[in-house]
């Protein structure tokens, strides 16, 4: 045994060290985890063969654990060696108790959903059992009941508490980059003015207390020369802020980058990625959220809060044995916390939740629908409390139309989802084609160059411009306001008409004619949508922390508000026109700038991200409107067809294809008409399957079987002649286990026989005491017939969630297929690389 | 052939005579198909073999086809006999080409999901493939993938039109009740005095146009007289309306009786009950539900709308083959109008989406959420344009508060909670047992009686109470209300106080102690609560439609109002008291008795039926405010948790496992640890399984084998000996071949061998041509080992939608599981009898 733990440690020092270069490679950001993982994972259903590896890996400071728990020693599980112990006919094998690491999993492998979830109910139904029994076990049985929803409200108070966080951060920090406030720097600009009370309400942004960098420098507020000091120290802070955050990211949690969503969603259909839900993630990615949307970059932070609330989830399961040690009830909890993170963002529980179903989520019972909206209300509300936005409103834009919307104007909004569908299939190849870029060529060596050159790219062209200079929130959140008499913004800046008196007082929100604020406006925001298309498509994917929903948003908003100005300028003047009589006469408030903007704004991102029911749920809930469903309705279903015409895929599955994990798309239908036997391996030229029989082979054997093949499993036969399927075993608990007897049990050496049969055979009287595996053979393996066609076998892999399942032929085993064949199948098919799929 | 045809007719005349029996038994209704299905069902593994007999069956007035498309031709499906035929190796054998009836299903007989999905994926293959070659089939194409949107957009319309409807009606004859308008007598008593110029705001409800019966009999409309009269005359409009609804349905459609809401749960879960949604049911139910609802029963109209709604779109699926023809295809339709159904019934399309996924979809893929969401908006803005509420809300019971709650408040609202749960509970218990009566005894014998006596009691208690003598959505509505001061309904009595001028104008809504009219309302509430709490547990399940939110409401409501009021009061009288102080001083509106209610309507709907999150949603579009939010998700989750703890069943639950059907719960853990050899069949004592060898059986062996069994299919295996499965091969589909070869093929005869093989063995020469069936075969059956834990079975049946899976032990057949036999063992496991378990 000694010798084995020192070949782990040996090959895991190793491993460490590759981890630690890979971490020091640029790449190992959003596409290119292969820095981490091990290099012969790109072989067949190869399992890293380093036991225990991960433990020590783990409590290294740069990858925490995502799953620290599952080592510890299993106390009560009845099941833990597969599925086969339980029932009335359960064999208990004194010497085969449950060992530390079996049934647990590697990094950058694929869970088993059946075996997890059954687990788990022989768990509860223990505790159900017990609680029969005393009043202590009755105690712990409801508080068992309860834990989950106690971890639910924990998890949306601490997600709720750092969203608030770190928006008083963002808000802060962005303010800084224009000057200081001299009653506290900790003031930000707009509460510096609340305080003073020597500005009127119009003037409040301007308050002496307030000093931009121009005045605390030079003296002087106004002039060229301030000017070019405010441009210049908006740049310095610039660099700054987005330097700190790249640095930050790569020197201590480089999992903290990106938006994160592409990979959570990898994680909850069953991947494990250790520690991309740790505490330093966690730690990292909030601080470098703050730095990085202050730093001006087009970016926004509702992919990141949603990386952030999965985390805090994380982090909590380990008050829970149950959540701790349970792969499968784990994912539940993070599916709550995805519709947590878009609960804080925007203000929306019931469209977090949805979205959560919609985009996140692989597996979502009924019972994570009730704990997510409870997890998603107590979050919203927690920041509610916090106040970040100073309006004590739970949304993040918040909006109110006076005006209906006439049926006319769909062909308006149905043009926006055209611009939105367009805009999103085009964002994603751009996005892509670049990322792959960076992947492949030198680009992607030097990350933190990369992120300053884009910072002072974006600073030095936003600055300029009113539209690009404010946040990307505060810019929609200005797009999406109706105009009212009294705005003093520049997007109001429309000329009062000169016979106020003939039309009356009612009508003070009517329709008016452009004036030269707006044209100004407008020739800026057009200027701003050309920037912010371009910036966007090489922001998304650096290594900070980087959401890509404000950045849509802003686009589609601008958008939105430009044809929205258009349209209300074309009512104006030809009132008379066939389209707009009976409906826009003069003087009548009949079109709304604003909800164009937010129209358009749900386009963009519908056509980037393809999200539907959730999106306009979102967005109702800014509005709180039934009204306005119908426009978004109508601009996101087009957006999404027109976007589904280019490609089906939306930005973050296209990233999950990028990054190569095995992630079987629950939308997508499998559209071919291969069968089983077409997909399985071993292929028609390959040596035959390698399989264990139940008895006759020696420890000897098995070792050797094991270490000449890579596979992760071995079907265990009746016979090899008969090859009947008896069972399968996990390499991994195969290796753990002998490992084991040999250490422990008398007598087990090479030549004992290796006997998985409910009764050992009989031996010759000088043999050595044979070892008995059964209890760590799955007894229930899938199985499907080599003629059943490969949909059917995608849909019970994706509905059960299955890691791999045995092909037979009239009851003989055939052979195996697993996930990674599945998706290589399809890449195949779909005329892709087979090879871009890199892990199982 | 002609024999065989000729047997099937006289066994279907037969079963005719059965099923109009079943028709005249009493207790045809909710809890008693059993006089419809054929008595031999109650066996295991039975299919009733009278093949095509439910095409003519389905042709008779009373029981309108639910699938009336799936006997025509089945033209283009490759795969139509089981799943075996496509892909590359497939072998065409020519004589077998699918024959009409191969692949469909009895009634009262489980679909297979996963051979309906393949055989959708088939279609939609071959439409994609055959795309590429001409412009016809691109457009074909086309229009394929967007006939879901067009059904969806035509149910939406459909539903939304006859909710209208039903709606416009209800209100006029509920008024009739009262009155007639002596302008016309289709105005109803609103409409009536709308039009009227000679009322005052105030007394608009009493106008000389509008005339109770006791003004147009006798001419006087006030005294004891007028009273007897108009009390006579509304027991006599409510024993004719409710007499009307019970022979309508009992004469042509007895499955329009009920919410329909268990069986479409069943249906939805993939069991076939032909005509249930058939246009007779949907045109019965139309009228009977108005007439029901105005004969002033205490039952609501939101279940039944949700039953109508899915007729409409069972029947529109017939413009659509990809609908027709898939029983998958055509259940994604439905849960989509289960959606449409509660959109129309509140107004609240968000909240009938989720109504649909939590409570009555068993499978609800991403695309049915869009199209569901999608439809339900259609219907919502159909029924809004309509405007049958005349006030152009699209909610049903639109509220407005004006006042936030208060953490403290919480208290009464978990106590709303508590009695929530309490009330469901007992509600559920009390009323399956008087179902449980109704069809055990003779009281089931006479509906139409039981029916009269129930209208005649309701209506002879509820005329001297004003608030039950309105109707239950009235009732709602004026409980959920705010009192303004201009209020001049009963509820809203308060004394006004005496120093208005000291505590100013602006808290004119501030707590007031409460009037003389006050005290009259909340004693008549108090016996309303009682009245409707006992007359609503016998009334749900009588053989009219009857739904039951709106009577489970009206109870949460009065009892939320009357502690609001309570609260209020208390608060008022003791603002000083520790509790109250800070937040509820003197002259303050602190506490709105409507919110009390609205909760309290939530926790009793939510106790009844265990929603939580559609129906927080639903609440929550009523209102449009997310602040009140957590008060009705406080209650609904006490609520459900508290009625939980007595029984995890809803009154759909219970009422479909009274009816003994097939329904998988999908929200119930499977608790026990039995193996898939404890449930399989054949038992320990049984007779060895029925199987038929791949070669070397006879036409006459298997027809003998055939008739001796009564199992709905037989396991094809290698040879008897060896016992490895080869395939399985449905009752059904066998019948239809043999009998169709004997018809058309030359020389089968009984000794003429049957043939599974790919190839034709070796015959000798003298032999008859053999019969091929391999294409009757289904390749690929579901297998389980013998040591499968049953919660993975049971998971497996329920996420694939099985109806059956095949044993084997180390690649052997050892029997077969249904998933009969299953909930039979779940029912033996929770000490319940396991025949009560009808269907298959």
């Amino acid at each position: 045994m000694s010798n084995f733990w020192t070949s782990l440690r040996g090959k895991h020092a190793a491993d460490r060290e590759r981890g630690s270069k890979g971490m020091e490679n640029p790449g190992y950001c959003s596409g290119s985890f292969d820095g981490l993982h091990h290099p012969s994972d790109d072989d067949d259903d190869e399992m890293v063969d380093i036991a225990g590896a991960t433990l020590d890996f783990s409590s290294t400071d740069d990858v925490p654990p995502l799953s620290s728990g599952v080592y510890e020693e299993h106390n009560g599980t009845s099941r833990t060696a597969g599925m086969n112990g339980s029932g009335p006919s359960r064999l208990v094998d004194p010497l085969e108790d449950p060992l530390p690491g079996v049934g647990t999993y590697e990094d950058f492998n694929t869970i088993d959903w059946v075996r997890e979830n059954s687990k788990d109910r022989d768990r509860h139904r223990e505790i159900t059992n017990k609680s029969r029994q005393s009043t202590v076990a009755l105690l712990h049985s409801i508080s068992d009941a309860f834990s989950g929803w106690l971890l639910m409200l924990l998890v949306g108070l601490m997600s709720g508490a750092l969203a608030g966080g770190i928006d008083i951060s963002a808000h802060w920090m962005t303010d800084v980059k224009g000057g200081l406030c001299l009653r506290g720097f900790w003031f930000n600009h707009e509460h510096c003015c609340w305080l003073s009370n020597e500005t009127t309400f119009q003037e409040r942004d301007r308050c002496p207390q307030w000093q931009s960098w121009a005045e605390l420098i030079t003296g002087k507020s106004e002039g060229p020369f301030a000017y070019i000091v405010n441009y210049l120290m908006y740049i310095f802070w610039a660099l700054m802020f987005s330097f700190l955050a790249v640095i930050l990211v790569r020197a201590f949690a480089p999992y903290a980058c990106g938006s994160g969503i592409p990979e959570i969603k990898t994680i909850l259909s069953g991947f494990i990625i250790r520690g991309y839900l740790g505490k330093w993630t966690l730690i990292i990615k909030t601080i470098t959220l703050v730095l990085a949307v202050s730093s001006g970059l087009s970016l926004g932070k509702e992919g990141p809060l949603v990386h952030v609330a999965c985390c805090c989830a994380n982090i909590l399961c380990h008050l829970f044995t149950k959540y701790r040690k349970n792969e499968a009830k784990r994912r539940e909890v993070l599916s709550a916390a995805a519709a947590v993170g878009v609960s804080v963002a925007f203000g929306a529980p019931i469209g977090g939740v949805l979205f959560s179903l919609e985009e996140v989520s692989y597996y979502f019972p009924l019972k994570t629908l009730w704990r997510s909206f409870f997890a998603a209300l107590v979050a919203a509300f927690t920041l509610r409390s916090i106040n970040p936005f100073g309006n004590s409103r739970l949304v993040l834009f918040y909006v109110e139309f006076h005006t209906p919307w006439h049926l006319v104007e769909l062909a308006p909004f149905i043009l926006l989802g055209i611009f939105g569908g367009l805009w999103g299939a085009l964002f994603i190849k751009a996005n892509i084609a670049w990322c792959r870029l960076r992947k492949t060529t030198c680009l992607g060596h030097y990350p933190v160059i990369e992120v300053l050159v884009v910072a002072a790219l974006t600073a030095l062209l936003s600055y300029p411009n009113s539209y690009t200079r404010m946040s990307g929130s505060e810019l929609i959140s200005e797009l999406f306001n109706d105009c009212s008499l009294l705005d003093s913004s520049q997007l109001c800046g429309y000329k009062q008409p000169a016979n106020t008196s003939d039309t009356g007082v009612d009508n003070s929100l009517a329709d008016r004619p452009a004036g030269p604020g707006l044209c100004t406006a407008l020739w800026q925001l057009a200027l701003a949508l050309v920037f912010k298309m371009m910036i966007t498509v090489i922001t998304f994917g650096m290594k900070v922390p980087s959401g890509l929903f404000i950045p849509s948003m802003a686009v589609g908003a601008i958008t939105g508000r430009l044809l929205g100005v258009g349209t209300e300028q074309l009512a104006y003047y030809n009132h008379d026109a066939v389209i707009f009589k009976g409906w826009c006469s003069q003087g009548a408030d009949c079109i709304t700038p604003g909800l164009y903007a937010m129209v358009g704004a749900a386009a963009c991102l519908g056509g980037v991200t393809r999200m539907t029911v959730s999106l306009v749920v979102i967005m109702f809930e800014l509005t709180g409107g039934l009204e306005y469903i119908v426009p978004l309705m109508a601009a996101t279903m087009t957006s999404k067809w027109v976007a589904d015409a280019f490609g089906r895929e939306g930005i973050y599955e296209a990233h999950i294809r990028l990054n190569g994990y095995p992630f079987l798309e629950p939308k997508e239908e499998f559209e071919h008409s291969s069968l089983a036997v077409d997909v399985m391996r071993p292929r028609r030229m390959d040596p035959t399957l390698a399989v264990l029989t139940q008895e006759g082979m020696t420890v000897g054997e098995v070792e050797s079987l094991v270490e000449s093949t890579h596979f992760s499993g071995f079907p265990v036969v009746v016979s090899s002649e008969s090859q009947r399927l008896v069972g399968f075993v996990l390499r991994r608990d195969l290796l753990i286990s002998i490992d084991n007897a040999r250490k422990r049990q008398d007598g087990i050496v090479s030549a004992s026989q290796v006997v998985f049969t409910e009764h050992t055979p009989p031996l010759p009287p000088d043999a050595p005491p044979p070892l008995r595996l059964r209890c760590i053979m799955d007894l229930s393996p899938f199985t499907v017939t080599d003629h059943t066609p490969m949909d059917i076998t995608v849909d019970i892999f994706r509905k059960l969630g299955l890691r791999q399942c045995l092909v037979t032929h009239n009851g003989r085993l055939l052979g195996i297929i697993t996930k990674k064949d599945i998706l290589k199948h399809m890449a195949q098919m779909a005329n892709r690389d087979p090879d871009s799929i890199l892990f199982n």
